[in-house]
Formats: C-alpha cells, sequence, structure tokens
C-alpha cells in the first residue's frame, strides 16, 4: 500500500508493480489521482487502501502525518514505512520516523528509501547509488523491507535501531562534510603562502628598486604558492598517524577512544591528501606552462642580445644547470608517486585492494 | 538441467556444480559428450534430463528450439531458461524468449543469463559485471531464477515482464550507443572548424603572401581547432537543461513529457561533457607542446639576431605581456574545473554522492 | 555464540548485536572479559555459551584451537566458522579451517570473514571490500552462514568446497601478486635501455670528444630510456594474444589448455599495459619539461649569440621543423588513446561495458 499522490508516491508505484507486487495506492480523491499512477495499480480511498495492504508507504509530508489520525483504527498491526525528508539538518527534534511512531505506537514503523530518489526509483537503480538504508526497532519488519528492496533492485543496508533514522534523514541533506574543513584548511593556507610571495616577489622589489613586476602575479606567484600548499598538506597527512601512535604508546593501549579533534583528523586524511595532490598537479602544470609566456620569451631575447652585442660567447654555469636537472627530475618523480596513491585512493580500485595491499601502497 | 553441449552449456554446467546443485545436461549423443563436462554433472539422453529437473537451462541456438518439439510432453510445467543471444540487433520479429514460449505453452519461459559470458560463468563472477537480467511473465518463476543467479555469485536484477525480453537480447549487442552520436558531433565540429582554421592559418597568407605555413598544420592548427570544439560541446551540455525549463514553464508543469529530441539531448549530456573535456586536455597538451617544437626555437633566435644586428635592446610590450599570463592563468583553473567535473562522473564515484552533492558538483 | 576475546571477537560481536542477532560469547574468564563486548552480548564461560548456540564463530589462534578439545561434546552437530588468517603464506601443511574440521569431525566446519578486516567489521561495512568469501563441504551451512553475511551488510561469495579454505586464507596474505613479474619486467627492460642511453649519450661523447655531458642523466637520458621500455612493454600485451590464437590453429581446438608460460602471460597483460601507459605518460611530463631547464635556455642563448656575431641571418631547415611537429603530433594522439585504453581498465568503468564494448575499445 502507498498512502500519498506526489512525485514519490508515483515513482514508488510505478516501481512495485514493475517488480510483480501488487499495489494498491490510498488516495483522499482517488478519482482524481488514479490517472497519475500505472494502470497495474488499484488507486481507492485511504481507509480501503489500508485494510488491504500489510506494508503501506506512508509517502506524505511529515506536517501531514496527523491527518492519519483517522486511519488509527485500521493501521493496528500494519508496517508503516516512513520514506519522507527534511527541507534542513536537525529541523525537528525528533526525526520524522520516530513522530510517526509516537502517532500510531500499535504500528511497526520502518524508516527507509528515504535516500533514493524518485527518478531513481522510476528508471530502476540499474547505475547510481542503489543502497537502501533501513532501520526500525522491529527486526521482523525489517527483515520484510529488506527482502522489498532487493526484489526491487535495490541493496538494503541495515542500520539498527529507531535511533538512527535522524541520521538516515540527514544523510540526503549532507553537502560534502568531509569536505569542508580540508577546503577551508587549504585555502587559508593558500592565502598566507600567496600574501608572503606576493611580498617578497612584487611589493619587495617595487619599494627597494622601482621595478614593475606586477605581471609575476596570476603565473608566478601562484606557481611558488602551491607547492608550499602541497607540502604543508601532505605533512597533515601523515602527523596525526605519528600521534595516534604516541598516544597509544602514552597510554599503554590501543583500546582507549583518541580525543575528539584528533579522531577528526585522522578521518579528514584521505580529503587532505587528495587536496594536497590537486595542489601538486596544478604545480606542475602552472610549471609546464612557464616556457610559453611572453615574458619568458621577452627575457631570453634580451638575454641573447645583450650577450651578442657585448661579444660574451658563454653563459654555461654548470650549478645552475644540475641544480634544475635535479628540481625537475625529483619533482616528475614525486608526482608520479602521489599520481599512484590518488588513483588507489578511487574507490572501486580500493575496494579491489585487501588490507595488507592497501597499507602498503600508502 | 541443461540441453546443449556447447561452450555455454559447458560453463554453467561447471558453474551450477561448484555453486552446490545438482546438474543433470540432455544431449542427443551423451556418451560422446559426457567427457565435455565435469565429472559431478550427469550427461543423459534429453528426455531422461527433463525428466529429472525441474529447471532447464536452454542453451542451444534459435534454429534448433524447434528440435525440442518432440520433448512437450516431458516438459509440460517446467521453468524453462532462455539463455540465448543473437547475432543481429532486431534480427528477428519476436525476441528468442518469446518464441520459446510460443512453442511450449505449458512451460513457463524465463529469459535470463545471456548478458553473461561463457566466460564469467567459468572464472566465477570475482570480478567484471556481476548483473543478471531477468524477465518473465511468471513471479514465482523469476524469483527461482533469481535465487539461483545469487547462489552462483550473480546479481539478479528483475527487468519486468516478458516484454522486455526483447530488450534484454540486445543488451550484449549494443555498441557504446550512447556515444554514437556525440562522437560523431565532435568529429563534424572538428571538421569545421580545422577547416576554418586551416584557410585562416595556412592557405591565406600563402595566397596573399606566398608564404609557406605547411609546417603549421599538425599542431598549431589542431591546437586552435580543439578549444572552439571544447567550448562548442560545453554549451551543448548546458542548452538541454535550458530549453527543459523554458518547456515546463511554456507548459506550466512538470509531469509533461519532453518532446523526443530534448529527451535525447538530455541523456547524451555526460558523453557531450566528457568529449568536450577530452578535447580541453588534448588542447591543453597541444599547447605544453609548443616551446618544445623546432620552429619555436628558430624563430626565436631569428628574432634574437636580428634585434641583435639592429641593436635594439628592449622588446617587452607589457600589454602582451599580461595578455598571455591572464591567459595561461585562466586556461590553468578551467582545466582543473573540467578535471573535477570529469571525475565525478566515474561510476564508482558518482555512486557515493547523493543528488545534492551531484548537483553542487555540476 | 562466539568464542574468544580478541579484537576479531570483540568487533563480529558488535556487528553481530548491531544486525540484530543473539549474541553469546564465550570466554574462560567471562568476569574479566564482559565488559569489553557490547552490553546486548551475553558472556559466559564457553561450554555455557556453545550450550546456547547453533551457529559458533571460532575466533581464537589455530594454536589454541586444541584447547577447545574439552568441549567436543557439547560441539556435536553445531556449525563451527572459522575466521582465522596465517601470518605467512601457506605456512601450515593443511588450512586452519581443514585443521579444524579434523579435530571436530562431529561438526560442520565452514570457512568465512576471514578476508573481512576488524575495522570493517566494526564500521559497518558502508565502504570498503564488502565480499566475504565463504567455503565449507556442507551446502546447507554454507547458506545458512551466506545469509547471515548478508543481514551484516556483507556481499557472500560461495568458493565452492573445502579444498578452497587454504586459497582463502591465502587471501589477506597477499600483496598485489598479480603486480610482481610486471614490475620486475618493467623495471629490467629501464635498467637495460638506460645503461645503452648512458653510453650512447654520455659516455661516449666524453671517450670520443671530451666533452662533459653528465648533465644529461637525470632527465635526458631517463626520457629517452622510457619511451623504449613502453613499446616493449605495450608490444608484450599484445605479443601473446597472437601467440594464443597460433596455438589455437596448430592445434586445430580451442579447448586445449595453453601452456602455462603463456597462460600466465594472458593473464599479466592488463598490468603490464597499465605499466605501460605509466611509462608514456612520465615520458610525456619529462618530455614537456625539456625546454623549462636552464640547459635548454644556455644552448639557446649560445646559439643565437654565435649566429648574430656572425651575422648569419637564417637558420630555418624545414625537414627538422616537419620532423619535429609530427614527432609531437603523433605523440599526443598515441597518449591520448592509451589513456581512453587506460580509463576503461579502471573496474568500475570496465563492469558498465559489456564484452563486445570492451573488446572493441582494446
Amino acid at each position: 500500500g502507498v498512502l500519498g499522490s506526489g512525485d514519490f508516491a508515483r515513482s514508488l508505484a510505478v516501481r512495485l508493480v514493475c517488480s510483480g507486487f501488487r499495489v494498491v495506492v490510498g488516495s483522499r480523491n482517488p478519482k482524481r489521482k488514479a490517472g497519475l499512477f500505472p494502470a497495474a495499480a488499484e488507486v481507492t480511498f485511504q481507509a480501503e487502501a489500508v485494510k488491504k495492504a500489510d506494508v503501506i508507504f506512508v509517502a506524505i509530508f511529515r506536517e501531514h502525518y496527523s491527518t492519519l489520525c483517522d486511519l488509527a483504527d485500521v493501521l493496528v498491526g500494519k508496517i508503516l514505512v516512513d520514506v519522507s525528508n527534511n527541507t534542513e539538518i536537525n529541523h525537528h527534534k525528533e526525526s520524522n520516523a520516530e513522530y510517526l511512531a509516537s502517532l500510531f505506537p500499535a504500528c511497526t514503523v520502518v524508516k527507509a528509501f528515504n535516500v533514493v530518489s524518485a527518478w531513481t526509483l522510476q528508471s530502476g537503480a540499474r547505475d547510481g547509488n542503489k543502497q537502501v538504508l533501513i532501520c526500525s526497532n522491529n527486526q521482523e519488519a525489517k527483515r520484510t523491507i529488506a527482502e522489498i528492496a532487493q526484489v526491487m533492485g535495490f541493496t538494503p543496508v541495515d542500520m539498527g535501531c529507531m535511533s538512527s533514522a535522524c541520521e538516515i534523514e540527514n544523510i540526503p541533506l549532507r553537502l560534502l562534510p568531509a569536505w569542508k574543513i580540508p577546503i577551508f584548511l587549504a585555502l587559508g593556507l593558500f592565502l598566507c603562502f600567496f600574501t608572503y610571495n606576493l611580498i617578497r616577489q612584487v611589493i619587495h622589489p617595487y619599494i627597494r628598486e622601482q621595478k614593475n613586476k606586477l605581471y609575476k602575479i596570476p603565473i608566478e606567484v601562484v606557481n611558488t604558492t602551491l607547492p608550499c600548499v602541497s607540502y604543508v598538506m601532505l605533512s597533515l597527512v601523515y602527523l596525526p598517524g605519528v600521534l595516534a601512535a604516541c598516544s597509544q604508546l602514552y597510554y599503554g593501549t590501543k583500546y582507549r577512544r583518541f580525543p575528539d579533534w584528533l579522531d577528526q583528523w585522522l578521518q579528514h586524511r584521505k580529503q587532505i591528501g587528495l587536496l594536497s595532490f590537486f595542489c601538486a598537479a596544478l604545480h606542475a602544470v602552472y610549471s609546464l606552462c612557464l616556457p610559453m609566456r611572453r615574458s619568458h620569451r621577452y627575457l631570453l631575447i634580451e638575454t641573447a642580445v645583450k650577450q651578442a652585442v657585448e661579444k660574451k660567447m658563454t653563459i654555461w654555469v654548470e650549478e645552475e644547470v644540475w641544480r634544475m636537472e635535479i628540481y625537475i627530475s625529483v619533482g616528475i618523480i614525486a608526482l608520479g608517486l602521489l599520481s599512484l596513491l590518488a588513483i588507489t585512493s578511487l574507490p572501486s580500485i580500493a575496494n579491489s585492494l585487501n588490507w595488507r595491499e592497501f597499507s602498503f601502497i600508502q
């Protein structure tokens, strides 16, 4: 049974019919809404629909849950599936599913399908995220819903008791939470190093020697800033592991929880590492672009003309040649190794490695 | 039960035996064929085999289906699994499975396993595509086959009624269908812009000033063509979304289907975007190669020599310096952002994002 | 039931409790250990625990299996799940699971969960490798464990009879086995070509003309070595396919097994191809770095000065210009095509292609 006639209710009915279930839709105005649902689904009044079904998907907004109270008698003993989402994280004190359970204590409430979009339901889970997170206080009901999800082509994931409902409802609202701190960190470091390099390469020569080097800002200053950011970020990837090891040695046990800040830090290592790689890759591209610039060309020609006019035939400085060759060579090797690290952090590759291989590469 | 003794029949028998099923193989010449099957599978005459089994895999060509008509009596009430494929898309009017069902109306026919290769069956679905698409008009039979597929290590995907059989049979024959239009589009655009740039950079100077600039064709002309293609393709990614929104505003509803051409276009956006990124990346590599060329080196030296002979010490043009620095800088940032887009379109990364994160990045 | 109180036993108990199972833990000192387990798990003496449970996870070291012999009477008819790992590949003659089975012939032994880490058990299989490899001689017991694994959120994979236990126990110990031969091959080839290029570009000019070209070692010599390695590796990808086809033609059958060395070679093609791509990509980066070097700059200025002093205005050599333009152009196209190949070898992309598409791209 499906209660509701919005986008989600309709997509759910389509998918259930396609997966071979008998579907009955409850609506307050069945005649008007019947045209919106697939022909194989029976559309009738809410009370009728509830009587005919054992599992009822409640596809209506939390605000309208109380309108179902008239159905309390017929709902006794049924499994209610709460598929709702909120519009803000932690909008209400208790989760929608817990609120529904408090309204209908004689029903078994299961939280499920809220992480699936109406679009995925319609197109049939052939690609995209196929997980359906399920939680309930009733194991029996949870398994029933897990089986329905499996027949519909999704991968049910058991998330435990109803107290997880709040977490599950927040999932579709999160926006890359693990990336926020690393990105602000990278931006902060970039700003600091950029200011330092700007003063050193542009402002200082201007004040001391009245030389206009403003043209260096878009590329050269950015290019000396990026590797600094990359190095600091890379060291921040390996530092918390060392701190964690020290803490374990100090307390003599590995069963003590780390302090919260260290725990958070340890969990953000992957993101910090990927941003470090991103900066290193940008630095490589910027460096490779250096000889393409007009300024490079002009400086080269000016030097050549000066040498020719003064008839100085040789300009070769062995030390500078070697320094540059070794800089570039080490830089390429470092970038190659970082690329391997970045590739193994792709989910599909990380999944094909066992723990020993993963830690070997890291 | 397995009918047939080809590659697929043998691989199927191997996998079924390994998954702990009792397998009986029906052959017209059991003595000669017995050696081809694993020892644990019983090889006997077709009628014998059919009698002993409830689920029968029909691993023979469509052309030979009619030879099974002698077995019609013993087949009554059995589940027949059609595993066949065609050699051409839409070769026959009705799908193989529907043809089999019409020959044996007293049997339940299920279409399954045709998307799995004999090789995957033998090596045991540890990697590669593990989906088994199943369709049938009988829900009971479909679930039986889905369970068998699961025990064999595959992921059964319910594709609905027998009318999907035709679609399922076409799947192993498709050859990147979503890429065809975008690739021809990219090639067409490339040809147009290439011709224009060829005329502008090579033919025009030759006709007007008799200058031989043919050496520009392999790199410089291609390099000015690629970003044009990339830009037009990128705009073609975002245009259909705007048109769709306009159409929805005009008709005042989001439940009206878009016209077919717009629907097709919307579905090809990912491929068009990836080709746009591919062109942009090639453009980056071509541009980075410019200073490596002999022609670049010769032009540089010639300018220097001319300047030296004429004793002109300065050549610096502030405006040109700035233009180039900003060109390159903006180009690198654009490429960096496009790379992020391209990475999030990898299936394993797209699957780990929720809808809100995906649209934020896009 | 869980026997043991180590890391793995505790994580297993946590996951089982979270998935809604009733868990009883057997310990020799239940009072001291009770604090380590979740409150919902009952911690009691070993004999007590075994009596209460039908499925018993043996989470203790192989060395201590014999201490369970006192429990032999109460263990009769139970399912024992061996979750143990070894510290070395093929450390013991028989696998741990087979050893356990020989100690308790009246029990049904199943090998499972050893490829899952304690960490994955605790964090709940939301990402990372979710496969649980299962083997046993008893189909019934195997299915029971597969169902438990599924409820726990893992993907059970049937690996057949107990004789696979040894293979399953070796899996967490393997360290990129498929990469060993290709990497040594690449290193060997690199050394050979590096020595040749070193002699040719550095040692020979020094001996013949006393010219010090040592600065060429870090970049130029490496850069001429990498494409040689890449080419040879690429040809080694396609050669075994040709040999296999010849062997099939010679013997007139495709059912004859290839000789072992050819079989091994065929299975390493993907790794050899990826290393070939890695060398090609490094070669591209090295080449792009060439004009950034001081040595390049000095040589350019020296040539310009010499020309200016001798008042030679022209230096253009049409043939050299064309050769370089075509070299670079072909190199970029080859790298672009190799990149496509490398991208389609990512597991998540390979899984979304059918066999026909995969072989078309290859």
